[in-house]
């Protein structure tokens, strides 16, 4: 039955794809707005897909290299052929994602502000179809590219016994994985360095110095700033959020086999994911609200949409694991439904301390009175303490999911059961990501509405449903997190798994030593547990150079062209563009390869279990220092938005000055740094994994 | 041999209390300059008395209820009965270090001002020798008190057979660390709080605000501000070293019984701490220079004083470990020579990434042209990837010192020869932390001679002497968080000892799972990891909203005295003194205690496994965070003198209020936050030594 339902996997990928394409011609069929707004969001468009073919040629260069390297090693017999290919795939269909994302935000925006001349409620429903466009495409096109993959290497391996086939297809399933994030990687951390170059850098002169608003179309900037929401809060997320939907479907597949489960074991998660599919078109359905509707009644539209398809997905999972794994496993559900809570409760303590109705980010509001060291030493300390809970529910879904699976009789179970919690954290990915990729597009098309001399009323609207955005956008962040500490984890097992796997098959003698008191091990935890510090070095510090480049732009052109001040003359968009499209190519490539080198370099000088000490210190620290940039980042955002609603002097006082510094320290952050250290964990056990047979044989210590 | 040469510690102990008793005499016979400065003196020592007085009190409440705890514990048969007693002990001694230290500093900080009148070497000689009078009473009261606990122990012990006499002394002595430890987090707490929040509060209104110089008298926190050097940067860093060095020798002796060494191998770290002194000792006596000396000559002559000393000791040591462990395990010499070695180079990369001698530091001082946003992100990055090398450093020295002492064949012989390696590098700590310790006084000088108006050319040289006391506070940052980097792992081993012979004892059957992908251990690990970030939250929270009282105190001072602002009235400085005194008293209480509570609660919740987790991850987030917030406040310190000096506008230009802002969030981070954390990783291994027996027998989950 299992087997045969896996068909649903491909099945519900293309239906998924097939009602994004609806939405996305429904979108389409907006008006967009008079030909100044078409000319804006034109610029934007190709602003954005210029970075985007710009980013793709550079990354191709690395897949190009990686493949080779891959390819060398199948042929030196480390590997199987399949990962080269698998490789490759699984990075294409994660670029594509983030580029079909970032084409519909970017048609959507104009759109948007169009709509949201009639009413908050249309300017809602074009941009969330945007969302939903994104969301589901991500989903699908993950889902579609491992079901088609399960078919391809079933079909390759049908000579095998039941137990060594559905050993080598999820081996060669992980390797997708590495794909995946390594595309992520490049998408998130160039994106990331391309969006938040333009926004501090525009700000810094713009806001902070000239005193004109933002998205002022004087400001040289602007479009780049633009462009930066579509390819790295557009593109990025999709990419890298198609990386932690994949991760986690395949890191819980690899585990099925020492579960001893087989194939019910791999289908279980990916049924499931065919499921949340399915959940989350008709979630969509129940997102709309009245002609008149406040904001408060849109933020209860978007969750009505969320809580449906999460509520179809708990009813159904508890059929599915009844009749794939046996009533004697329900547990695996009760680990499925830890996740899935444990995701929305992350998500409320995000929002705890990144909003603005809450005590934290009101009283980093009022440091602002004393200045912008104190909101710095405010912000730091928020993020610092908001990463308590997450570590303890994320804890606590580990010893429910792997005890309540059976785990202290049956150690693999526990581990498959700790898998399966991310892949029920991420069931819903296909709404909830909608719910958080609609910010951005409200967001630009807030821009545009500043750009094109729109009605104050127009803008208010817009930034109504960006607020809106930031709110489910915390929500969407303690999936992203809590389920790449999971996945991670799950990964690690993996890798172990792996060793073992192929110490047995070549009749090696393995006796793995994981203890932290093992020396090795417990430099490789050190090593791991600095590398996301020196990662975020790296991104921050790139995001820093180029903003200092673009500010030194804005403030040439300011100075240079004469009237623009006056609104006479315009400024030189295309310059800023490229200043950040070559700064982002630039700056990605060293934190990457970090991610790559590293534990390569590791195990080959020390051994494979210094890896897993790699592995394990990268994951508690790239958690906990995700969580608290993210949520440093959201304070201090909406700490300054707090104070431009006119608290403690409202726009232009000294606490404003004071809190926009702070919202600019934390623009990386959140949307740089933070972001990419889910996805840096994952490719870390990731490389680990598909090296691990090379470095098995190869390490110096042994 | 070796029994009888552990005379030497308590000897050496005895020797080096004297020769500071002499140099304290020296010092105080220099002439301590006007009324005004006499005054103005008096006014800080009172403060700080004062100051030391509430804690000591505050703190002897906690003492009192841990000591009733303990006490139960030991009637309950958990504990032997010298455990209470040693705590009490080991943090009386360690609040005594901090409090002749500080008394010492505050008493040499006016006489350094009027010796700097006649010449900079003069002012260096006084400063110097107080700092001298520091190093020594720490390591002497360390090694006395240790040595004369042996003697009792060894007493009370006599009748036992030797393996067992020496397993019952080395549990007993891990408790004086409890003590130390305790007394430690809680002096630099609370001492950090004070002096951040005064520091931090009095530049915010005076350098900022009113565009006063620091150290100005119309600023009602200047008093506060000083009175915050004394008892932070001094009693604050004397019980934290007292603690380090105790720590360091206690986990080494701890480890001598399952290495196999017995007395011996308790009496080499003792003995060789003894040559420290005396090594010490002589190295004074090298710091001397001619009287027309520029500032590189300074330097000169406190890196001989250091170089003779280092070299002593690795001369001594290598007989020392010969004699005392046979020349079959002259690899713990060669850990020893690791550890020596190590703390100097971590010393070296904290200069290159603080110093503005190098281009980190001075590329921090570039983005201060684009505001103070940029100088934030630039300050985090610099610390974040300062952090690479003294996790490689330490890694290194790690694997050296347990594979050189033969771990490779028998593991606990190489977790001593990682514990000695501590010891190693804290040897020269008589030395090291008089080149340290004698920075604050010269700060000191430099307020007093700022505050009664002498001659500009005396804060110039003050200034000078406080500028090379950075350089060289910067190589006594890389000792203290190396050997705590490399104590806490020691104390992890044991923990585990203290584990395996309690239930040996107890006939318990005791399998340990140390493994990353126990699940509870990995619940432990997360837990751990997340620990510093929170402690750091709670430390810089803390700072900062006294530093907000403290503004409104200054501004409020500012605005009600009449003619404050032209100099005829005089501020109400005792008020400020008496705001932080109470911020700190408060504030000091719940980080100190997430210390003892959370290694207990999850050893009670989950079990010893997961406290084995808690450790190792509190020990790698707390090392690299330390690492991380020392440099990077560092850098700002120095960026913004960099600026002062003349560079990007100097003072009072647009860039110099930017890296201002750096410099304040830079405070907390690299004088209260940064150095506890050295402290509680250690803290929370010797409360689970301590409590190991109470938690194997009543943990929830076993």
């Amino acid at each position: 039955m299992a087997e045969s339902l896996m068909i649903l996997a491909p099945a519900a990928g293309i239906a998924g794809l097939l009602f994004a394409l609806y939405l996305a011609r429904s979108v389409l069929k907006y008006d967009e707005g008079t030909d100044e707004m078409k000319r804006i969001a034109e610029a934007i468009r190709e602003g954005a897909s210029a970075y985007l073919a710009r980013q793709y040629k550079g990354v191709a260069i690395f897949f190009a290299i990686m493949f080779v390297v891959l390819l060398a090693l199948a042929i030196a017999g480390y590997l199987v052929f399949f990962v080269p290919v698998a490789f490759l795939t699984g990075g294409f269909f994660s670029g594509l994602a983030g580029y079909i994302g970032m084409n519909m935000a970017t048609r959507a925006s104009s759109r948007t502000a169009r709509a949201a001349q009639s009413s908050l409620n249309q300017g809602l429903r074009v941009a969330f179809s945007s969302g939903a466009v994104m969301g589901l495409v991500v989903v699908s096109l993950g889902l579609l590219h491992l079901g088609v993959w399960y078919y391809i290497l079933n079909w390759y391996y049908q000579a095998l016994e039941p137990a060594a086939r559905i050993s080598n297809i999820t081996s060669a399933m992980l390797t997708f994985g590495m794909g995946a994030s390594s595309m992520a990687l490049f998408a998130r951390v160039g994106g990331g360095i391309f969006t938040k170059a333009a926004d501090v850098g525009s700000d810094l002169v713009g806001k902070v110095e000239a005193g004109i608003p933002e998205d002022d179309p004087r400001n040289a900037g602007v479009i780049a700033d633009n462009v930066g929401d579509n390819v790295g809060d557009v593109a990025g997320m999709g990419a890298d959020l198609f990386e932690s939907y994949v991760g986690s479907i395949v890191a819980t597949a690899a585990l099925a086999v020492s579960a001893g489960f087989g194939v019910p074991g791999v289908a279980t998660p990916m049924v499931l994911a065919a499921v949340g599919i399915l959940a989350a078109i008709v979630g969509t359905f129940f997102v709309r609200s009245g002609e008149q509707a406040e904001q408060s009644a849109l933020l209860g539209a978007l969750r009505r949409g969320v809580y449906t398809a999460s509520i179809i997905i708990a009813v159904a999972a508890f059929f599915l694991v009844r009749s794939f794994l046996g009533s004697e496993n329900m547990g695996i559900y009760w680990s499925i439904l830890a996740g899935l809570v444990a995701g929305n409760v992350i998500g409320l303590t995000t929002e705890y301390y990144t909003s603005s109705s809450y005590g934290p980010t009101r009283a980093l509001a009022k440091t602002a009175l004393t200045g912008p060291a104190t909101v710095i030493i405010g912000g730091l300390s928020v993020g610092m303490l908001s990463t308590a809970l997450p570590v303890v529910i994320v804890g606590a879904v580990v010893l429910l999911s792997f005890f309540l699976s059976g785990g202290a009789t049956n150690y693999d179970l526990g581990l498959y059961g700790v898998g399966i919690s991310a892949v029920g954290m991420l069931s819903t990915l296909g709404i909830t990501l909608a719910t958080d990729a609609y910010g951005p597009v409200a967001d630009n098309a807030g821009g545009i509405a500043e750009m094109s001399h729109l009605d104050p009323e127009v803008r208010k609207r817009t930034d109504a449903l960006d607020a809106l955005g930031n709110t489910t956008a915390a929500t969407g962040k303690g999936f992203a997190i809590g389920s790449a500490a999971l996945t991670a984890l799950s990964l690690i097992a993996a890798y172990r798994d792996q060793l073992v796997s192929i110490a047995q098959k070549s009749g090696m003698k393995l006796v793995l030593d994981f203890s932290v008191l093992n020396p090795k091990l417990l430099v490789g935890l050190f090593l791991g547990g600095m590398l996301p510090f020196v990662f975020c070095a790296l991104t921050m510090s790139a995001v820093g150079r180029a903003a200092q480049s673009i500010v030194e732009e804005v403030r040439r052109q300011f100075r240079e062209i004469k009237g623009l001040m006056e609104g006479l003359a315009r400024p030189d968009y295309a310059r800023c563009v490229d200043i950040c499209t070559r700064a982002a190519q630039r700056e990605m490539v060293a934190p990457a390869l970090l991610a790559i080198i590293v534990p390569l370099l590791v195990g080959f000088l020390l051994n494979v279990e210094a890896v897993a000490g790699l592995l394990t210190g990268a994951t508690v620290t790239g958690f906990v220092l995700a969580v608290m940039m993210a949520n440093s980042g959201g304070a201090w955002d909406n700490a300054k938005k707090y104070i431009e609603e006119g608290n403690y002097g409202g726009k232009r006082s000294d606490p404003h000055k004071a809190a926009v510094v702070g919202d600019t320290v934390g623009d990386p952050f959140k949307d740089t740094s933070g972001p990419s250290l889910n996805i840096l964990i994952k490719l870390l056990s990731m490389v680990s994994v598909v090296f691990a047979s090379f470095l098995l044989q190869n390490a110096l210590m042994k």
